[in-house]
């Protein structure tokens, strides 16, 4: 396969799936804030370019992997990025980013007349390099068909469709995670309480995985819980996707106790005035 | 099989358990407090018995499924109860309790030569009539090996054994009702923020099932949230076991945000002072 892409984040989980697209044989333009981390990319044929518009091509695919809002703005905001994506280009965003963000980029991208995917990944690194991703993917139908062996390159073991309202992915991605950190809080929480009244932790968490929650989340993290390997702040869930979690739901007057709870436990309140 | 058993408790999950017995072969004293709940037992040939002592076999095997600490240690300390159980004779208990009722019923029964086991019981009824029930049982071995045919029976499809001391078992049965308290309510939480930002929640079960969380719990109780058929309330984790799961964390000093925020949006804090 010959098609460039551009490729545009190479953090931790942005390396590995940029790797897995090298891997299956697409050339790569590859952009991030931090140059040096590209290089293992380079070492394999990746192109590095100094400007986020530099990895686009005109009506080609753009991918990008970035931090939060901010970082995702500030790249489709760069100078030329969305004239020269322009008709028929598409941009696979990939961040966990807030419903607002991604309903005001896919307009603007249909003003350039290109297309905004929304693509965020469900896996840490290590499943990445597995290629044991889980996508759930929104935006129009054309253009999700053209990246669809694109995901699948990436490690996207599963790949679910959630309609033509780009938005409708982002909002899968905050569930899960916000699901991913109740789960991680909970197991905390119960396994230090069996702990301190004399229960082993580990078979109360062989018996739950074996009976009512035999689940990836529950297995895993119950293991390093148990073994104190793991604290809720490890659990790759951070702050921001809980901050963004539940302000989409309180901007639909959705009841969010549980989430201002994890929120304030956090630390989430603590730099606000 | 002709063991007779002693049985006390005939509430939704005590009547589908009891007659697991019957069909299995064993014959059943059968005590409830409100009587005409043993009807359909003794249509099958249970004894139904005016009170808990009459149930009792000297050194035989007594079953209790109660509401809570207090049903539980009224029928313990029922006239004659402990005397009649004596050498050899076991109570198998299994009701949701305090571990502190656990271990004070547990001496009791020692100082009168019997033998307290905990096995409380993880099932709706349904699952007891299609006997897929999952059992933690704990305290003394040679009791254990005594009634494991009877869980068996009882429709237990997994039994998982936590020790000697009784106690352990009802730890594992609060974390577990804990668990599945949370699980369902962060459910409730996260299916009511992609709904009301127009994301089908029946989808977001559908992949999160098929990825991160193919658990029962969350199968069942997705399903019902995303059709509506099912709040929290309706969860089958009463206030009472989080209260009983908090103060058991309490006791020992693990900290119970969690806990405490469902306690209060249970009501629990309503009639207190």
């Amino acid at each position: 396969m010959s098609e460039t892409i551009g490729f545009i984040g190479l953090g931790l989980l942005g390396l590995p799936v940029a790797n897995n697209l090298l891997n299956a044989g697409y050339a790569l333009r590859v952009y991030n804030r931090t140059a040096s981390k590209a290089e293992p990319l380079v070492a394999q044929g990746a192109q590095l370019v100094a400007r986020p518009v530099d990895a686009v091509m005109s009506g080609g695919i753009v991918v990008s992997i970035l931090w939060d809002d901010a970082a995702l703005e500030s790249v489709v905001m760069s100078a030329d990025f969305l004239e020269k994506l322009g008709a028929n280009g598409i941009h696979v965003s990939m961040s966990t980013v807030s419903p607002e963000i991604s309903k005001k980029l896919a307009a603007l991208h249909a003003q350039h007349g290109s297309v905004y995917i929304e693509a965020p990944i469900f896996g840490r690194p290590e499943a990445a390099v597995a290629k044991q991703l889980w996508i759930p993917v929104a935006g129009p139908e054309v253009a999700k068909e053209r990246v669809l062996p694109l995901l699948k390159a990436m490690g996207g073991q599963g790949i679910f469709d959630f309609g033509e309202d780009a938005s409708a992915a982002v909002i899968v991605k905050l569930v899960g995670n916000f699901l991913i950190g109740s789960a991680v809080r909970s197991l905390t929480e119960a396994l230090s309480m069996a702990e301190k009244n004399g229960v082993d932790p580990q078979a109360v968490v062989d018996m739950l995985t074996q009976t009512l929650f035999p689940a990836p989340i529950y297995k895993s993290y119950g293991k390093m819980i148990a073994e104190k390997t793991v604290t809720f702040s490890q659990s790759k869930i951070p702050l921001k996707d809980m901050g963004i979690f539940r302000k989409a739901a309180q901007q639909v007057e959705s009841p969010t106790p549980i989430a201002n709870l994890f929120y304030d436990l956090m630390g989430g309140n603590e730099d606000e005035n």
